[in-house]
């Protein structure tokens, strides 16, 4: 059996040895380097710019300033398009701005010999800026009279719905009432590799970019829309990516490249961003305040959830109102008994945009909405597993967003599993009455995701399989491996289904939208799940191809013959080889008289979404004193359906719980309220946990197959990073009696809010 | 129509303005560059060489000689892979030699920062040579007694065949037989872009090569016959190319970058030769010499040909005996009714390696068989034009070789066209009694040749189709473009059959091999005859799924729909749109029930092998005293079945035509036949003609459809060069009664025969 068991990962070798080829690593003779001129303050009006100094320096090739740039408005989300005019993303971006919107936006960009002369000319220009009244909070921003950041106001989008019955029904048959206020930060990426694309021209009109990006199919689009060029006259090429966690699912340098070779006669034009450009001008983690409600009766029964969210996109819309619908579209999944009325503003300010980032807003939605399931528990005296296994979604469900019930669901098994591993029973009796400056508690949270975007947005991907001259075969899948293993849970797929063993599947890793099977990118978990029906047709297409051929070599009727590790055998008689898959292989090519190269492709759609759950149980120690939390055991548990490859999967749910644990006590992007000045946009200042302040992490998997993908598999890439803050502030709550309600929990906040409590 | 039109040529605007990427184009950061050590000698065993100096400068990397490499003989020669293991090409290669075989055979290779270190190293490296006799000619190679060059002995093969009859039976009927030897020198193929290749890793057993090759598919193989590698764990990667004429259908630097990367931790090195090491230590032309005899009837019927082919191959066998053979195999079908028998002898010398060559033996051959045939009819007093029709294969004719009778064949139209254009009978008259030192002559020469390989190799090809979001189409073809128009010939098929415009057929002009359809490569004028099959189905397949798709979309019935000019209309009633091709493409991709990205894919076999005639008419002036040839006038007139792009086809004529006079007039490598010493490696001594020794250029076409093609079409890459040199020497006979077997046809040679012959 290839899918389920943990073979090398196919980028390994390479990655530890350091020879993978990220997009840094290719280069072209007479390559020019960019570099952009960003803006000092947060919110103006470009009065002038003056680009003499930088044009005079020796290098400089040219300087390109709002001017010079096309006057059209593009979107930059990593979405598919829509057919549906009304479902477009918002287009807010001109390559390069006269109205700076963040404290870093672009107003001009120098070419140059390298990087260095470059970086020197971009000193050199001197803008002059009209200061505008800045906005940083939602306060602000959606305060009467404030500064329009974009034309026609700054709340983007407010919309609400309700699911799962009559609200107005459900909120009177609720006996207790619970609510609260919860806040999350700006939390930033902090993908190992920085934003890299170059591009040059193959011809007057044939433009190549080769980039660090997620969404390669996306981004020929959404170039083509920035620069009004018919798409297929793009062509775009994704190496090697070191990480992008949503931040490479935007469109963030590919059309200035685009635009610079076209202005250059087509000569290669790299724009390579340093660390601390990348943190604060890419995308980030949106800061959102949710306001949520629950309503239970007096049995434990969560009749109803009101949830509203407000949240900050920042400077431009990028994914926008997405972020919040996507993931109050996704939690509906978790108490599907509840009625659900979910509300959600997206606004601007001037802060750096905001994006896409893992698990798409369901961190911050998760910490409201576990914030006060946890109230509703805690308000009626239940034990908090208790109570969130009484009201879980379970096999059967109607689950009021993937209105089907042929998915599996495990979240009761989960919350099991995790009560037991955490031994929570017995150390909930042993934390009952705990004294002393030093208190222990425990803390659990669930979250619901999605696997994939159907049905918002169209769900499609595509797989070529070619049988190499060796028997061996070759798979091109649209696809993208940024790092999370899709490339290889997706050769075990090809393994599994043709009949060769796992070694035999190569995998063109990279992505090139003139030859690549079309799939818009890794994005919303999607990939394992919406792939997995391409690969398993044309594996299946292919196997048949083969066994057809094999009839022509030997005449045996390709209807009794099966393939079983890389042998054609009579089918039920593993033993009877009748060819060898490398001696047929070679028949196919080379035999002058019959045959072919044997090829499968498949592009298909995908018009489910399996969801998928899980949990995080937290053991913490808080030092009331000190206002620092020591968390002493960390686990998630999930339910993934089939687990295609168990040592990436755990490394998956690790990453992600660290993220989580670095959202929840460390990380924050701090922005003057009054400026607009980013304080901490370096690594230095913006502290991401290291692994000294991460403790052992522990992962656990209940036995689960989703019927609707053809290996049962559901989504693993987002979802360990959505539950670990309200579990950390759900243990804090247990251990303290002090319930936070914002984050990251750091030993300020704690003081605060122990300060307040009367603790200290 | 989209067949038959001269479209703008897909490639022309990139190359006119110099935006086309060669392989030079491509680089890579840290890229290391080698240099070889060559033999200051023609034959010789290396005794010792010392690398110290040149490892001690500062920069240089590596140093390998022949004790590095690997020990296993490989071939370079480009032609598929046989399944018959007595087909295969000769294995004599190592990657350095400690036997030197001819004057700048390869002893070591010093890899270093960059290129001019390397330069200045390989000139440190030291090389002791014992020095062994030398053998230039084909008379020292095969003398008794002359020293092995390889093991085995100096001759690699001696074969015959007899074919059309019994050839004894034959030999009784003819009643004059005439006979001549004819000899032709070493050529260069000087395309305009050198050798250049560079590869690196990226992953320990994963090997990317980027290079100038006509046979990306078959370069892989032999990478990894050379490395004993997978084949599929290699990636050759073909960007345009600046000509090959067959110099880049061998296999020449690849194999040694490959493996230089292996052995510098993947690290990328390149290797690029300079003109002058490209002229002499790439292949170049055969040196032949034919032994030609004709028996006729005395009413003109050509009763037998008898040819006998050496073929000088030089140090090493390369292309080797299949150079003879094959020009042997498609000369008959030229006078089919003759009975032939045809023998060759390949033999090594201490000479560069001779190769494939545009025309691959042709030109050789026919140099000696229209010089007696030329022989034939003026022997028997028949008018040379007559006798040729008269004997020329015609419809309906059994083609010994290609045995079918299904074959376009209008050899006799070619020869009733250029006597016409030419005002052959009329000048004739004119010129048949001159005096004086200025002398007119008219030649004619005829030719025949194959389109493809079939039935020596496979014929293979492949062809796969992507509709884009904008209704245009992608075409991936493994056919590899290399100057000779093979991108827009593909692309008009593609638009033809489709249905759509040239315009919208984007062709992905650069191979890969992990991605593109599996082809052998750019050589025996194959491309356009042995892809269209795939090309047209891979359209027919394309069209279908469209429909198929339109009726998910509108509810036709897709048997009742069409496409033309890129819209789907009713059948029979093109006013009728149902829809456009733009809209259904958007909607097979985005919509997100239906659907999904169009694409088709078909590798095809060729079982066929069409043969292509034409001739050569020149009226041209010799000015005895001063043994010199002015052509006044000179045409080709070509049977090449339906010519797909007119503009592209004169092109090619033309380019052809200069070759070959190039060959007749002027080029000729010279090397001493005592040391092997090379005289005249470079581009100021190796005379090719330039614009001003190439008169004006005449081509015709007649009207032909071979109906073994889809699209009507013949070979034409190759043809062209192929009967310039016998029309010009029997034109200078026809000048001045002497005739001249040997070329060039230089002054020198000239005055040798003018002086023998008592005209000076």
């Amino acid at each position: 059996m290839a899918v389920g068991q943990s073979h090398v990962r196919k980028d390994v070798r390479a990655k530890v040895t350091g020879k993978t080829r990220y997009t840094g690593d290719y280069s072209m003779p007479g390559m020019l380097h960019a570099k952009y001129v960003r803006s000092s303050v947060a919110h103006a009006l470009v009065k002038g710019i003056d680009t003499r100094a930088a044009l005079a320096l020796s290098g400089v090739e040219a300087v390109f300033t709002h001017a010079d740039v096309p006057k059209k408005v593009y979107p930059t989300a990593g979405h598919p398009f829509s057919l549906d005019p009304d479902h477009q993303d918002v287009a807010d971006r001109l390559l390069l701005t006269n109205h700076v919107r963040f404290h870093g936006d672009e107003v001009a960009i120098v070419v140059a010999r390298d990087l260095l002369t470059a970086a020197k000319a971009a000193e050199l220009v001197k803008v002059e800026y009209e200061e505008l009244p800045v906005c940083v909070t939602s306060d602000a921003a959606m305060a009467e009279g404030a500064p329009d950041i974009h034309e026609g106001g700054n709340i983007i989008k407010s919309t609400s719905f309700e699911t799962g019955g009559i609200f107005s029904d459900a909120e009177r048959e609720a006996e207790t009432v619970v609510e609260g206020s919860f806040s999350t930060p700006i939390i930033l990426h902090c993908h190992l590799e920085n934003h890299t694309a170059h591009a040059y021209m193959d011809d007057n009109d044939h433009l190549v970019i080769v980039s660090s990006t997620q969404i390669p199919h996306i981004c020929r689009r959404i170039v083509g829309q920035a620069l009004d060029m018919p798409w297929p006259k793009i062509r775009v090429i994704k190496p090697y990516i070191g990480g992008g966690f949503g931040n490479k699912q935007d469109v963030v340098l590919e059309p200035m490249v685009a635009f610079l070779t076209t202005k250059l006669g087509g000569l290669p034009v790299k724009l390579e961003l340093e660390r601390e450009e990348g943190l604060v001008a890419t995308r980030t983690r949106h800061s959102q305040t949710v306001t949520a409600r629950a309503g239970v009766s007096r049995d434990g029964i969560l009749k109803f959830l009101d949830l509203d969210v407000i949240s900050n996109t920042g400077a431009y819309a990028s994914h926008g109102h997405s972020i919040p619908m996507a993931a109050g579209s996704k939690s509906c999944n978790l108490y599907p008994k509840a009625v659900t009325r979910f509300s959600a503003t997206t606004h601007y300010a001037n802060i750096p945009a905001a994006g896409a980032m893992r698990a798409y807003g369901s961190p911050q939605l998760f910490f409201g909405l576990e914030g006060v399931i946890e109230e509703a528990a805690r308000e009626i005296g239940m034990d908090s597993v208790d109570f969130r296994i009484k009201n879980s979604a379970r096999a059967g469900d109607i689950l009021s967003k993937t209105g089907d019930l042929k998915h599996s669901v495990a979240m009761v098994e989960c919350l099991e599993k995790g009560r037991e591993s955490i031994d929570w029973d017995n150390r909930k009796k042993r934390y009952a009455d705990q004294q002393g400056p030093l208190l222990r508690g425990l803390g659990v949270a669930s979250f619901s995701y999605g696997s994939g975007t159907y049905p918002a947005c169209v769900e499609i991907a595509g797989c070529r399989l070619v049988l190499n001259q060796d028997g061996s075969v070759h798979m091109q899948i649209g696809a993208t491996e940024i790092g999370q293993g899709s490339d290889t849970a997706l050769a075990q797929m090809a393994a599994e289904t043709l009949g060769v063993e796992y070694q035999a599947i190569h995998v063109v890793s990279e992505q090139d939208t003139d030859v690549t099977p079309f799939d818009p990118g890794a994005y919303a978990s999607r990939q394992t799940y919406v792939t997995a029906p391409a690969v398993q047709q044309a594996a299946e297409k292919l196997k048949k191809r083969i066994l057809a051929h094999c009839q022509l070599m030997t005449g045996e009727n390709a209807a009794n013959l099966d393939l079983q590790k890389g042998k054609i055998i009579q089918s039920g008689d593993p033993e009877k080889v009748v060819v060898d898959l490398s001696e047929l292989a070679l028949d196919s090519y080379y035999h002058k008289e019959r045959g072919g190269q044997i090829t499968a492709e498949v592009s298909a759609k995908t018009r489910t979404n399996a969801p998928s759950y899980g949990c995080t149980f937290v053991d913490l120690e808080v030092d009331v004193e000190m206002c620092t939390v020591t968390i002493h055991e960390i686990i998630n548990v999930h339910d993934a359906g089939k687990i295609i490859h168990p040592l990436s999967a755990e490394g998956q749910v690790h990453g992600g719980m660290a993220m989580g644990i670095g959202m929840a006590l460390f990380e924050e992007l701090l922005v003057d309220p009054e400026s607009g000045w980013i304080f901490n946009g370096n690594l230095l200042d913006y502290k991401i946990p290291t692994c000294v302040d991460i403790p052992e992490l522990k992962s656990a998997f209940v036995d689960s197959f989703d019927p609707t993908s053809p290996y049962g598999n559901k989504s693993l890439g987002e979802p360990p990073a959505i539950s670990q803050g309200p579990a950390i502030r759900n243990a804090i709550w247990d251990a303290t009696g002090v319930k936070i309600n914002e984050i990251p929990m750091t030993p300020k906040v704690l003081f605060k809010h122990f300060k307040a409590a009367g603790l200290i």
